[in-house]
């Protein structure tokens, strides 16, 4: 039996195309650029948690190599590496980039603003995805939501605040939106590098500081300092972001950015939950360990006060930038109705269980 | 040039393996029953989104059907054809199931229990999921997180109670461990199907009822007939749960475990986001229509009776179950921690923006 080159040649053809065809074509690696160092539970996990099923999902056809910040030395700089294209996507928090563009502050959380959950309703069902695409478009990246912190507490007090007075003088490390109002209130703002502040609020450089929440702040052994643990007012749902190059996100294959969509997805829920957690047991420990811990609520004076600063600084920003008005008017009237559930649904439960 | 039959042969052999191997071997087509009609939101949502998020991460080749309680007409029966394989996996809801082994209600909710954030804790970071196996096993199946309603409101009551006694012969729809407590109470508890509740509660067959939370019950009207909302006690994080076959998941590449159990996972935070955004909708919507429905909770004394009766029911379980007692104490264990994070955290700050 003989068989002509052409033949042979052909079947080689067909069977080369079928196995590219079907299995070659969606081989693609990834990096990724973190704000973060190696190890910063449960940011690091939200990004190695997403890397894992992106990878287990994808049979090990899509790989997606981390670098945190020692590895790139630029906790701040992630949207422009990823503008640029020197990663393909990056882990970061969209509030770093307020001075680059104002309005993506608002896409992690407001001062009294909404809760996580309300915020996730308002993210996938009340419009708040497409408002950050277009608001992320003009910067030539797709954002997702990449990991929630839920209500960050308050804040470490050396003293107690009993009124508006207290505060005028005292010297506090909180940044951002927060500080902007703490400063509106007659506080001494600054800015301190993380490494730093146990020795600076220890030696009085600093009379109070804000962190996250207990699951975060209890390996800054603020707890041993500072009795007094403030409850949340400024970041009531901190959202981290997935942000993704446009062009790189748009060659991949359907596949790769349903995958790659879903694993972001999961990851940002999954650390929410994760947080809560850690925030639980964290808790457990400190109040267990230094029952001399009391948990205060700033008195209505100075919330009255913060949020009539908070209402001032948002009035500022929309009078000159009618994008930031119009996020702020979806934000407030998604609020508006998603609080009055929350109120007769989740709070009413744990109000009468108290 | 001439080539034998073997090398052909042998040519002919690699080429169908390496096209077998790299693109035919996952193609799976499984089904899934549920225990709702077609048509039944978020519920139905939830399984479209997991088996649509399957069919797009495995580019096709993991597809999902589905069939209705009109198609298999065995809305309580997903357990025995998911476990005897008439179907590959299920959607339903852990504690219809109750009959067959009563620990299986302590997976979806609990009166007085954890709420939707507690719970997903426990399940994912508190060793939840591990128990839920423990109990699934000996069913031959695996279970996963399906969606949640978070809080269910108390239900729609034609009278107000202001007292244990306005409960007395009280005629009531409310199914489940929360009927046995109302029974304990003096009700009179009955069970009606969903299609005739409307005209009952119109006519006096009975005089309350329990159905989900303003998401899903607007569309009974039911605020049209009972003036009297009552704030939630006895469902407060309602989990429903995929059901798969075990030893057809077994069977799965472990690319396709990983892409099901990814998308059953955003499947059930999905479902809680969604529920929470048709909360907020029609609460707004049943509030601005009808002014005169009033929010109420139930007055201390019926809740403490109502925490005293389910004690016991749990007392009387556990004492002939163990499995039971010690779900229940992970349950309570986790929660106790977990209620002092929410009371300084989601909580307080909910309580503090009134």
């Amino acid at each position: 039996m003989k068989f002509s080159k052409k033949i042979l040649g052909s079947i080689a053809l067909i069977c080369a195309l079928a196995v590219a065809g079907n299995a070659a074509s969606d081989k693609v690696t990834w990096k990724l650029a973190t704000s973060w160092n190696a190890e910063f539970p449960p940011f690091t996990d939200s990004v190695a948690n997403m890397a894992k099923m992106v990878e287990e999902m994808s049979g090990g056809e899509f790989q997606i190599k981390v670098d945190a910040v020692n590895k790139h030395k630029s906790a701040f700089g992630i949207m422009d590496m990823v503008k640029l294209g020197q990663y393909d996507m990056g882990h970061t928090a969209s509030y770093y980039y307020k001075g680059k563009d104002p309005v993506l502050l608002m896409f992690t959380t407001m001062p009294f603003g909404m809760n996580a959950l309300e915020q996730y309703a308002w993210f996938y069902f009340g419009g708040g995805m497409d408002i950050m695409q277009k608001s992320y478009e003009k910067h030539g990246m797709y954002a997702f939501p990449g990991g929630n912190t839920g209500v960050q507490m308050g804040g470490w007090f050396r003293k107690e605040i009993n009124s508006l007075d207290d505060l005028k003088g005292l010297k506090m490390r909180i940044p951002g939106f927060a500080g902007e109002i703490f400063a509106k209130l007659g506080c001494s703002v600054t800015n301190i590098a993380p490494g730093e502040l146990y020795t600076s609020l220890e030696r009085g450089t600093i009379d109070a500081l804000e962190w996250v929440g207990p699951g975060m702040d209890v390996s800054m052994g603020f707890h041993k300092i500072a009795p007094y643990y403030y409850t949340g007012w400024h970041e009531p749902a901190t959202e981290l972001q997935f942000v993704v190059n446009k062009a790189k996100f748009d060659k991949l294959s359907d596949k790769n950015k349903a995958i790659l969509k879903t694993a972001m997805k999961t990851a940002a829920y999954d650390m929410l939950i994760q947080n809560y957690d850690m925030s639980a047991t964290a808790w457990d420990k400190i109040k267990t360990e230094y029952p001399n811990i009391k948990i205060k609520s700033f008195p209505k004076p100075v919330m009255d006060a913060m949020r009539q600063a908070n209402a001032d600084l948002i009035a500022e920003q929309s009078a000159n930038n009618p994008e930031f008005k119009r996020i702020n008017d979806s934000q407030q009237a998604y609020m508006k109705k998603a609080r009055a559930w929350t109120n007769i649904g989740e709070f009413a439960y744990i109000r009468d269980n108290q």
